[in-house]
């Protein structure tokens, strides 16, 4: 999503960050079902249209990739090299998961769910469908939707046609995309993304910690125009008001603060009220710039939980969770 | 756009390939205007309203960046690395230039006709919005629309909003976005984006070649699975069907062949009818692996005017209109 896109509340179809793993598969909508198994009461299997049929959700939700900040570590992570701007908000809507739930009625012994996806590749030597758990009490929760349209229109291929898991709050691998399975497992699941991947460890040979909750993050709207290809900016005289926008997984956004010279002074900015917690709050700062020259303009979020964007974020091996302040470097013009 | 999207006949929104210069303007509809002028007997004023009240065409054309293939030239030039994927097809709805330009009454000592976007940034330390022209026989042929429409929908900030120009044949940079200006000049236009961008060159100080019409390229959706992250492909043995698209700026396809060794022997692929030649051209092969192995599989397409691609095009300064074969890596499993 380029960052001039933050100016939107909801993110327009095609703005919106993509992460595929493996090849976008075409999904024909008449032959695909969904399967609800594994250890619950009722097995489903169900259509587009039983998916359509039953009471309908709709969330608005920030969904940010948990590799978002990689490119900015050192030495780089490889994978998809994101600076900032793997992030974007959606409306959503589909069938609550907990209602598909409830209706399938899962067994006492059921302490995980499994997403199953329909696409396909190999990873570390492991052929593969693009798989993720969620706890039990997590895929219980209100939240979670089952979604089949976005922004109003029937889900493109890219966001998982016909048929996707969105669970607010969580990084973007959370959200399984062509979906085909749901499962009740009863015992942790130990799949490759699960296990291996979208951890935080400092070695090839330690478990890690697994990602869940988006960190918090403010990114601002880059002041003034972009140089080509560097993407420094030129600012003309006088004041300027900021915007951006700001977001955690872990309770509403309490604070964003804006630093102009590199994150030694930081000031309030004016915050939105924000609604419900898993959609993106609008801040926005004016910013009378001293006189003329170069400038580093940064923004920081903390949470109602107290999660705080750090100056710099520790090194992972993965590169996940680098919620780091953004950096803007803004050359104001000398006065005509 | 990913290189399975080459299934779809138009490209979903959110697939196409996307180029922006700058940043994507904030553009308040009710506000905006297209001027139209310079030597013209009339200058017109227009609204989105006004646009939408006169005569509609319509242009299903594919789009292809100058700059596709520019990262698998050696030396890399450095600008967006693009390797085979910056394509798509779109539906375009909108007004024909030429009926804009009867009414405005172009004068006699018109010769090109410059488009101006509202995109503003700085590139080679000059200041500009995005502007280029096209010579006034081109801007007066059937094809080139002012569209205010993609695949059905209003065009999204992306592209455009709220008009682009849409020159079907010629590469991405000829579509101005975010239009806001028409102007005809009596002279050839001299500013950035056509006298020193977008033309092929081999050094800084000579005036190049400027570009045109797309050259022809003839694209696969890669057979079998990806590996994550490189891309190289795993296939079942058997029989496979591969499918993709062709087109050529100057003329429909005559031919698409594909080698699965490598670039040694061709053979052809099946085409089905492209009805008019502005769009990609879908054809398909049916390919039988001798075995299980590592297998290089390319496609090459030629066009009636008799160009066709070449295994390895020159190298140019910007790196642009790189129509070098495609060369996937397929590996053949052993039957179980």
């Amino acid at each position: 999503m380029p960052l001039e896109a933050l100016r939107y509340d909801v993110t327009p179809v095609g703005l919106h960050y993509l992460l595929t793993h493996y090849d976008i598969p075409a999904v024909d909508p008449s032959t695909w079902r969904l399967r609800v198994g594994g250890r619950v009461r009722h097995e489903l299997e169900l259509t587009l249209a039983d998916m359509e049929a039953r009471p309908a959700g709709r969330r608005t939700a920030t969904m940010e990739c948990a590799g978002n900040g990689r490119a900015l570590l050192a030495p780089r992570p490889v994978s998809q090299p994101w600076l900032a701007e793997a992030v974007g908000t959606a409306d959503w809507e589909g069938t609550p998961l907990r209602l598909l739930l409830e209706e399938a009625e899962v067994l006492d012994d059921g302490v995980e769910v499994l997403f199953t996806g329909l696409d396909r590749g190999v990873e570390h030597e492991l052929e593969q469908q693009f798989e993720r758990s969620l706890p039990l009490e997590e895929a219980l929760r209100d939240e979670p939707l089952l979604a089949y349209r976005i922004n109003g229109l029937p889900l493109p291929p890219q966001h998982g046609f016909p048929l996707r898991l969105v669970v607010p709050g969580w990084y973007g691998m959370t959200n399984v995309k062509w979906l085909t399975a749901i499962t009740v497992l009863d015992r942790p699941f130990a799949g490759h993304q699960q296990a291996r991947s979208y951890r935080i460890r400092q070695e090839e040979d330690e478990p890690g910690e697994p990602l869940t909750r988006m960190l918090p993050r403010a990114l601002m709207v880059p002041p003034g125009i972009p140089d080509f290809p560097s993407r420094e900016r030129l600012l003309e005289p006088g004041p300027c008001r900021i915007e951006g926008r700001a977001w955690s997984g872990w309770g509403k956004i309490a604070a964003v603060q804006v630093s102009t010279d590199g994150g030694a002074a930081w000031s309030d900015a004016e915050l939105a009220d924000q609604g419900d917690p898993y959609r993106w709050v609008r801040w926005s700062f004016t910013w009378n710039p001293e006189g003329p020259g170069r400038y580093e303009v940064s923004c920081r979020a903390r949470d109602e939980a107290g999660n705080e964007q750090p100056l710099e974020a520790p090194w992972n091996l993965g590169g996940y969770a680098n919620n780091a302040v953004q950096r803007v470097g803004v050359t104001v013009r000398p006065a005509a």
